[in-house]
């Protein structure tokens, strides 16, 4: 997985049919390169946030076949780096 | 999933038979990379897309096994960066 | 799916029993960085084809899980840039 | 497959529900960028890691469909580099 | 594809259960970066190897679920560049 922080959203109006409705998220990545992730979680501006990618990313939709290739899977607690372990 | 914009077409009449027939788009990604997608939408020069790689974008083709491996599956709604949430 | 130009051809003898038997062509890709594509379409050298990679490569062999990960699924056809679209 | 060094632990208090409890554990690869891995090997900050990625990561957990992309598959015998074969 | 060049090798007593038994070699590609890679062939420092990435790898294990995303298929026979065709 990698980590970002969460930067905008984005809305694609037209768009193919099995691409499921909710967030579009545009996320930052620690090397400053982004990607869109679809949010599950309701994440906000500024979340540091956990994204998988690939194919496991769409087998989290579970009827659907859905065209998503990055997603959310959790927001991270914000520790300390000294008290990380 | 990445975004980028359309910046071109191309055409391969030596081809797999297993490719499906549909406009084969350059796009230009953030990073200056392109990648060529396959667009279901009728997306036009100049217009940002969403794109999603890899598996998940064969699995958009339903009874054949389509040796696509990007995948446009959206137009981005154009909005400021200051309205996006 | 990317996009690359044909430089040569590789052969090996010592081999994995389920690689099939086929070109095995070294591309060059846009950034200058090489894949080695297997090639069912009898490209030479210089050629322009089109690539798809991961597991969606493998998928073009029917009845056998081959380990190919990088399929030429076209040849593009050449066209001036101003005339693409 | 890559290695890299275990650097510490991120924790994810919110997170989707398929995400198997565990340690999710922050690795420096060679290249000094970072991924987040999934450790069911208990290994300690500074461990020297084997790391598996994409759909294979996730083939890991049995019986659920776990948002894993990245996991640790062992922890590297420290040899020095002229015993290594 | 991608190829590379054999470099050593890796040994990791703690492991997961299901990563077969065999070599774990490192191989160094074209651009400087390492892998390391599974050896189903027997492949000896210095060889100049092909690798299949992703799902793929794994799918050369038969009855398994092999946590495997980098394999060798092939040693690249020896030509010189100019009789590669």
């Amino acid at each position: 997985m990698v980590r970002g922080r969460v930067k905008g959203r984005y809305w694609a109006t037209k768009r193919v049919a099995t691409l499921p409705q909710g967030a579009l998220l545009e996320v930052e990545l620690e090397n400053g390169s982004h990607i869109i992730a679809f949010d599950p979680l309701g994440c906000g501006d500024g979340e540091q946030v956990l994204i998988t990618q690939g194919s496991v990313a769409a087998g989290y939709f579970d009827k659907i076949r859905a065209p998503v290739d990055a997603l959310i899977i959790g927001s991270l607690d914000e520790v300390p780096p000294s008290r990380r372990r």
